[in-house]
């Protein structure tokens, strides 16, 4: 029997890309299950090529399509919340744990079981709820594996050494498609000119925290959870290439770094093995072809999300999951045209301030974590324009 | 009692920072020999500062200029190879092997012991008798940890996996002084050129091999000796600012890097640690400072001493060895002002092709290496001018 795995968030870009890992080695792995969001095509057409035991949607009002999207395949199928915790419970010793926003975290929680393998590429699991989701990680005894090309480099380079002997870890980010505009050119930003991702091709949420540094701001509080290093131990440095994905800072002045040319399916297929690493069939890092890397500071005044961030994670508590919850409404208002670029980072920050201190303190559970990132949600609404309003309320 | 140490080559760059490393670290380590050449007052004074139990110089014509050096230290002491013996035999949980060239072979190989650790900044070990030297480390027991930047970065990125999932390793190159020269520039190179590499200081042997890429060369044939790898499997790029050190490709496409300061400091720190790391003061590597990394293939046609160490390499056996024998007596007669830099490469070439094959067979034995090292130097000697012939032979 094939080494058994879940997909959770299949049909996004991270679920993709491990389909295509998974292609690349027929017979070696088995598909538990398969879980979408609204997708009911996607997900039947990749579950007629993963022969999984079961596919769960959870938006529960497209069960008949998905039941005859998959029929005659003989794939037990269903739609909804309930289908969701069915597919996470079905025996599998890795979930890749890729639903995108806080729609991930129930079941991302759920999926921790003994002995499990989390390849974690849900973001807010440690944005929103970081200190409980790793306490009951260890309580359980699953073991994240973090997929994020960034922490998954990390989390290579810091097999060098101890981990007390860590002095700092150094993110890149890429700069995103505005690192070169000016404070002015920025605030007119449409949401066409953050579809432009210079290294990745990514979801349009990602594409607008790109583009603002927030999604590196996120990055920033997921290492800490993940590494357990405080917010002054971690930082960011702008590489263009994105060769370079994270840096080792040790303590007797050495540094090992994670590089790989920008592939999801590298980070991918890292936590997909098992002792052994897969063989990918991806072109050779080749410095001298690519000629050089180039590094500058962010920064923060024409890229506040990053600044805003800091903050977050400085103040700990709640902080980040309120913004977190901010951002989501903001970038969703500008996307559909009902705010400015600009609006993201002062909708946040007045989000934060409207919390102020550590909001609450850390939230205890991921139910805490929820109620928090709503009422962030709500009070982040109500900053936005009366037109917009109405919509986010929708949300 | 603190960690013992013996440092052999103690007043050379790599034993002066050893020293360096020592004093950071009072109380923590115990230096049990000292071990020198011929330098009574350098060893004699870095001898009343770390307190060693005993002092030998390799020149038994300097026995009482050191013994007078010494008086009223208490410190116990001798000269010629007897005292050297001694030295290697005292106790010490760690050797510092850095003896530069062949005179380094005898003493790097006596100091093996069960359990003990070497950090091995001898080249020619590893480059003249590297599978005779790595057989008997293991039967031995004694832990081999590469101290040239390029290895010890090495294996350090190596720790993120399993030897046997290393698809590649890539050593960086600095370029040399000569990097941007053209060939006839080149040909007409004095030693005073070669005197002033990039990155590092160091003695003028290096020099020449790192204007001449020699060095780089001689650095792959080691890396094959530590980390098993064929001589397809290695590679070098040219990284002027010598940043990145060594990287490891993976078959899953990721790639691993040791980074640092160029400071010889950070890798001996890293051999000495026991476990843990040592906590050093030196700079954090701060890459927005540094601004960029570059990279370039090596040009073997302006630099036909990294094709010969390549094709040594490749040829295996007893050839490292006389490619290196040949490059000593060539080099020596280049500072003496009796070669040109272009005679580097036509004296190893030709005394490589007056052996041929693989010359004769891996060296079973270090004495089989000074063998065909000494063979080597004759035939090179015999390859130069007729007015060098007979200072090579003094050699």
């Amino acid at each position: 029997m094939g080494h058994r795995i879940t997909i959770l968030g299949a049909t996004g870009s991270i679920g993709k890309s491990t389909a295509d890992v998974l292609a690349q080695h027929p017979g070696r792995f088995e598909v538990a299950a398969l879980v979408a969001g609204s997708d009911v095509r996607g997900v039947a057409e990749m579950a007629r090529r993963l022969r999984p035991s079961f596919v769960a949607l959870a938006d529960a009002s497209r069960q008949t399509a998905l039941r005859d999207a998959l029929s005659g395949s003989g794939i037990a199928n269903g739609a909804g919340a309930s289908a969701v915790l069915e597919a996470v419970e079905r025996e599998a010793e890795t979930i890749v744990a890729a639903i995108s926003g806080v729609a991930g975290l129930a079941p991302t929680h759920a999926a921790l079981k003994p002995g499990r393998r989390i390849g974690l590429a849900n973001k807010e699991s440690l944005v929103c709820a970081g200190a409980a989701f790793m306490r009951d990680a260890a309580a359980i005894g699953a073991v994240i594996l973090p997929m994020d090309s960034e922490h998954n480099a990390l989390a290579q380079a810091l097999a060098s050494g101890h981990p007390d002997d860590v002095v700092t870890m150094t993110l890149t980010a890429s700069g995103g498609p505005f690192r070169t505009w000016d404070a002015a050119r920025i605030a007119d930003a449409t949401p066409a000119h953050t579809a432009k991702h210079p290294t990745y091709s990514m979801g349009a949420k990602i594409n607008v925290d790109s583009a603002s540094l927030m999604n590196k701001g996120l990055e920033l509080i997921e290492a800490h959870h993940l590494f357990g290093l405080g917010p002054d131990q971690l930082d960011v440095v702008v590489h263009p290439q994105s060769i370079i994905h994270g840096l080792v800072h040790w303590r007797d002045g050495a540094v090992t770094a994670g590089l790989a040319n920008p592939d999801m399916k590298i980070p991918i297929a890292n936590c997909l093995a098992i002792e052994r690493r897969l063989t990918m069939d991806v072109p050779r890092l080749d410095l001298a072809a690519i000629g050089g890397f180039t590094f500058e500071a962010p920064d923060e005044a024409r890229f506040p999300c990053l600044r805003l961030a800091r903050a977050a994670l400085a103040a700990g508590g709640g902080m980040p999951a309120v913004l977190n919850g901010a951002n989501e409404i903001a970038v969703a208002a500008f996307l559909e045209g009902r705010a400015t670029f600009s609006d993201i980072a002062r909708v946040v920050e007045e989000t934060c301030a409207a919390f102020g201190g550590a909001a609450g303190g850390e939230p205890a559970t991921i139910e805490d974590a929820l109620a928090l990132d709503r009422e962030a949600r709500r009070i982040a609404a109500g900053l936005l324009a009366p037109v917009a309003r109405s919509a986010a309320a929708r949300l």
